[in-house]
């Protein structure tokens, strides 16, 4: 910066000035502190300005899988998002690892950004209430009682009822469960109100109706699962899958199997990922409210950035289910 | 520092010292230190520790869009490698704009990192050429004849003959090609191999069978392409995608007009994503060589990283036909 002064015949403090981009600096010097800054190939270090302003620019969204079509669509959503509001995102893959998670909370993270939002999958809700949480930041997921900062959740519980609910006003009664893992959080939450769904229509739980997944994938958890079912006899005219992933691998399993969808077997996914227009057939899926998710959570995020105080607010997304062939819903054209 | 240094009885040094696990602080005092490090909450600056020591520890994949199914898959292949080096991975999309690309070549980008992959969208071959990169660059893409900086390339042209030849040998000869651009990089490059494959084949490139789709996307790509082929009444038996994603657009739309694939029309994609194994029917595709691609980039990066110097090295990754059911491959189980 020295350099840049005595180049432009100026005091540091009013290359200081320019670069920072403070007014009461005239035209003509300004324009002269420019050129010297590019005859010099001056370059701000960033970790100095940031050093100085505190600021960055930059938030970060930390989430466990990009495999996971859900996290793709989101990240894309929170990118746009924040760069309605001048920031840049930075996508923290954590590998669903806890220590990752935790860094993200503590302030303790590789990188500095100004804020984070965060999509936990080690951290249960034990783990998160009342966690001291250091600098911005919003948390995605199940619902807490007492969150340590500022929440945007999914009605898992009322958008699951609503997807089996569904299945059974068309008839379905032998209706499969995909996702199950009482690990807590949003698989327990699907699970409960795809029990809530069943009770209110009096038809009964059937436990080899139910199937654990850990991964929520196409293949161990998806795909496995249909196979485990088709395999053990029990009878089923429908599935209900906690994600789109599982929905994809259970397509897979039950058209190498030559079973028709949904003549045989209708198929309902969660998410509603770009793909699930894509599937054959389309499949009906619950649209957990992507848009506003990730709208509220960046907006959430860039306000307590800029100063909110107070307690966390929580905001419920809207969810409604989006019904297509899989499930009996009318063919419409994709373009 | 001075705080932690009072607390613990020992000098600002030692401290020091003890927070970079520097050798030769006694057990005693390490102890001490943490614990006073503890009782005061003490928490290291990293935008300071990052200006003294220069390093991060961070690595930014900066990819156009994570909408894509195909660098969603790079992506966590690219975390996974980094991991192994002991870097985290930043995901950093540039929505495929200009500015962005050029920031991650020239170091003037939002955040601080030890080095970065990019995969560029909106740079073309012409920008690239002998572009002066600021700082350990890896680029991935389209081969450059005087490249800036470490590049791992995928033969785009000898894959696509490749698979456009497994066609013809299955007796496919009105193939059509779905994401022709004609703005240089990969997509002229699939085209050309297409040509190639055609060509040896003695079969005439007939211009209706080439359908530009500048997006690469599911919807406004490949599904629009399949519809303006269809309409279009230009008689074809088979279809060429120059990526999955396209691929999956097209699958739909002949699904929906009761076309059989691959009984009335074969199809391959390109970039053997993971949703390609859960397609109905299960999509033949052109692995490109993800995992390669992934652990020699950043290999190459970290060796600059840490001091490699010398003239930008070139890898071409090995790629390979996986044949499934969309072109006449054998039914397998998906698990």
């Amino acid at each position: 910066m020295a350099d840049v002064a005595v180049a432009a015949g100026v005091s540091v403090k009013t290359v200081s000035n320019v670069l920072a981009e403070h007014p009461g600096v005239r035209e003509e010097t300004r324009a002269r502190v420019l050129t010297a800054v590019d005859a010099l190939g001056y370059r701000l270090n960033p970790a100095a300005s940031r050093l100085r302003s505190g600021r960055t620019g930059v938030i970060a969204f930390a989430l466990p899988h990009l495999y996971q079509p859900y996290f793709g669509d989101v990240a894309e959503r929170v990118i746009a998002e924040g760069e309605r509001h001048g920031y840049t995102v930075v996508i923290e893959p954590t590998d669903a690892l806890l220590a990752r998670e935790r860094a993200v909370l503590s302030g303790g993270r590789a990188q500095q950004v100004d804020g984070a939002i965060l999509s936990p999958a080690a951290l249960g809700v034990i783990d998160l209430q009342g966690l001291h949480v250091e600098g911005p930041v919003v948390l995605l997921g199940a619902r807490l009682d007492d969150p340590p900062a500022d929440q945007v959740v999914m009605d898992d519980r009322g958008a699951s009822r609503t997807a089996v609910a569904h299945l059974l006003a068309a008839g379905r009664t032998r209706i499969a469960a995909v996702g199950t893992t009482q690990d807590g959080g949003s698989a327990d939450e699907r699970e409960a109100g795809y029990r809530d769904a069943l009770t209110a229509a009096g038809v009964p739980v059937d436990p080899a109706l139910l199937l654990d997944a850990p991964d929520w994938d196409r293949r161990s958890s998806g795909a496995a699962a249909a196979v485990r079912l088709l395999d053990s006899g029990a009878p089923f005219d429908a599935v209900f899958c906690f994600n789109d992933a599982m929905a994809f691998g259970v397509l897979r399993v039950l058209a190498s199997r030559g079973l028709r969808v949904p003549e045989d077997v209708a198929v309902v996914g969660f998410d509603n990922t770009e793909q699930s227009r894509f599937s054959t057939p389309p499949l009906t899926s619950v649209d957990p409210g992507q848009e506003q998710i990730a709208r509220t959570a960046v907006d959430l995020l860039v306000r307590r950035i800029e100063g909110r105080t107070g307690a966390p607010e929580v905001v419920v997304a809207d969810h409604h289910l989006v019904v297509r062939e899989s499930s009996g819903g009318p063919r419409t054209p994709v373009v």
